[in-house]
């Protein structure tokens, strides 16, 4: 609303000049008609909205206590390491670690570094934050809402100082020991902490400490399943209105307007009909929705923070699907739910995707199966570990994946669902959409 | 257009639904209002646009040749650096050496990178591309428009494979060469480089290396000439139409259309008026601007990648700003221009910054001016090297920098006054807006 009211006034006052009416009456009407889709979209997605509500009534934010708990947990695997810091960008690992995302703090040539180190008191081993700043940004740096138990050090750097060396003064007991820092963190960050601390190691985070964020806690896993269950719904209330003739960007359009009306933030869809659903990744040409063609949807949201990724591969009642495509569609079905029932805690991860592939091997469809199963889900859409050929990683409680086999014939269709699922105390898999259905049970029931 | 038409049609198919009348009424005058802005605003700025095209009416993006010559330096700087290599994600590197930018492939967990490699035919070391790609992506990979005089080669990783290890066997003769990667790659891709070719040292490219995309050809100043040209334009626009009163998110509104206006992408301004602009990088209050307050516009927009910088400090002939805020705005106009006097071929950047900043210390301004005083800019906005103390770049004609001194006094003002210039072949400093006036004159003439 504070938006809308500011484009008005704003309108209101640069309005001295005389009106060209007839162009303006033609966008009106667009404009019209357009305001009428929202407005409709919205009114009948927020009739939805309280069904979502109940199943998940009590979806909170992570709290300050887990972010605590987070930090502390990184404290002591790294004492146990003998590291002495873990350093990230803005990112989701410092989203993590210390609430700081790529949209608090665009990444810039400046580093702003978040630094975790750990901190011994009365015995137990705590953490102790720091943020590497530009000097000139400090305000802005403070105003960052970062959770910590201890107060944040702030160290800034000037801008004819080398920001690295002023970090290195906070950092090290000895001087030999081991810097890890965030995989993802931009290689000349870590050029400029490998010249200020020569004697450090500085290298990536090894896997005990990946696997802190890798497994998700019930806050988590409560966040994930809402966000998921919101795509879900989202899907099918478009798929309600799909029509012959529909074009890609339209059903986009709607798609977006369903997951904001859902509730969800960053809302984004793959949407591919017919011959284009046969690139995985596809930008699609805006093809119209033809009689022959499946409508593919590859959905992702966000709920304060944990996205969602739910891929539906759809046909309406009046379609005419061949025989032969609707063949591939239970086959990926049947890859799905295979898939599903052989992850469970302590399987490997390529055995998962090998189970998947393995079937639809058998129904002569594996070499159009030209991806991995799936990957992580969490604080980023695609995220370790994954599912993957090769793969050694073995699943544990807490762990959340996406199920998605795919069959891609160029020229021909493409199909794909997907469903993300998580490993629960039990050492089950169970579909976050579980509560709502689970998976697609046919083209026409997504 | 076509989006336009989209959401009509779109719309015109969902509209089954009864009207709700009074709301809509409401959000189609509000929405009415904002049209005619818009409509206002394009049209006015549409009657500037030929005094734009005079500057600038030969304005092409960089030739196909262009980016060949850019390879084949490259790849000579390599062979007489004796090394095998040159790799970068997609992002400004690899769009200056290969056209793909981070809007043409999104960064993903999945690495493509571009390969440059130097390749000796007929005693002429000339460059070979190669483009890593995922092997499900080779489609859309091979769809990316990458200039080159032979023909770039594909190397295919399939999902349960390692990517390096793939590239690797396409790289080496001898396994103790250096391989230069763009500083900027995620370190975890340099991990796996290094994992894959355990002899060959892995490092950021040097400043050899550096150097060619630092020094800007005829072309690549004649976008970027435009660009800064086009933004000035777009700046006198609104300044020509604020008022007292009107919010920072309404002036930015109006700077987002008269960027569009001028022809320029990725337009973008931070608007801060009176106290707010105290910190550079504010994100201000969405204050209402105050009969003594300065209005500080700092904008950016690209053409054909090329990016634009102009800060303006403004006041409005009824404002009544404070004589020492104006003594500030003037001390800042001095140390501007001072610096760019000092500016030329052979000087050391941090001589530049020394000659700004002694100035405004002379006055008893220097502990206001917090950051640097530029910074390079081309298919970064922000790009090396910079004009800051400590640097030891010198100057070199094709070099291009913002000057962009500035004095913050927090709870009081922010003036900050950025032009962008080059060192000409005759290696003077010369502004890229100097066609359309140069400096600021005044707070009432920017």
């Amino acid at each position: 609303m504070e938006t809308t009211k500011n484009i008005a006034a704003s309108a209101a006052a640069v309005f001295q000049q005389p009106l060209r009416p007839t162009f303006s009456l033609i966008v009106i009407a667009l404009l019209w008609l357009n305001l009428t889709t929202i407005l409709d979209w919205f009114a009948s997605i927020t009739d939805e909205f309280p069904k979502l509500q109940q199943h998940c009534p009590n979806v909170q934010p992570v709290s300050r206590q887990e972010f605590e708990e987070r930090q502390r947990s990184l404290a002591q695997q790294l004492y146990a390491l003998n590291a002495s810091a873990y350093i990230a960008e803005p990112g989701a690992n410092a989203l993590y670690y210390g609430n700081i995302s790529k949209s608090s703090w665009s990444l810039s040539e400046r580093p702003l570094l978040l630094v975790i180190t750990p901190t011994v008191i009365d015995s137990v081993v705590d953490a102790r934050l720091i943020i590497l700043t530009p000097k000139f940004e400090t305000t802005r740096a403070k105003s960052l809402v970062i959770p910590s138990s201890h107060s944040v050090q702030y160290v800034e750097w000037a801008e004819d100082a080398d920001p690295y060396q002023q970090l290195a003064t906070h950092l090290l007991q000895k001087s030999t020991e081991a810097i890890y820092v965030d995989e993802s963190i931009r290689h000349f960050i870590v050029d400029g902490l490998q010249a200020a601390l020569p004697d450090a190691s500085v290298t990536s985070a090894p896997s005990q400490i990946k696997l802190l964020r890798e497994r998700k806690s019930a806050a988590e896993l409560a966040l994930l399943k809402c966000a998921n269950e919101a795509t879900l719904l989202a899907i099918r209330r478009v798929h309600r209105d799909l029509y012959l003739g529909i074009q890609e960007s339209q059903a986009r359009a709607m798609m977006s307007a369903a997951l904001s009306g859902f509730g969800l933030k960053d809302g984004h869809c793959l949407v591919l009909f017919g011959i284009n659903a046969a690139l995985p990744h596809g930008a699609g040409t805006d093809r119209e929705l033809g009689l022959m063609d499946f409508a593919l949807f590859d959905c992702t949201g966000s709920l304060h923070g944990y996205y969602s990724d739910v891929t539906r591969t759809v046909a309406m009642s009046v379609s005419d699907i061949p025989p032969d495509h609707i063949q591939i569609w239970y086959n990926v079905q049947a890859a799905q739910a295979i898939a599903q029932r052989t992850a469970r805690a302590g399987v490997v991860a390529q055995q998962v995707d090998k189970a998947a592939r393995s079937f639809l091997e058998s129904v002569g469809k594996g070499s159009y199966f030209t991806h991995r199963l799936g990957h992580g889900i969490g604080l980023e859409v695609h995220e370790q570990p994954y599912l993957r050929g090769g793969s050694e990683v073995i699943l544990k409680s807490g762990h959340t994946f996406s199920d998605e086999p795919g069959v891609y014939i160029e020229g021909k269709l493409g199909v794909r669902l997907e469903d993300c699922f998580y490993i629960n105390e039990s050492g089950e898999a169970v579909f976050f959409t579980e509560g709502i259905g689970g998976q697609s049970r046919s083209p026409w029931s997504p």
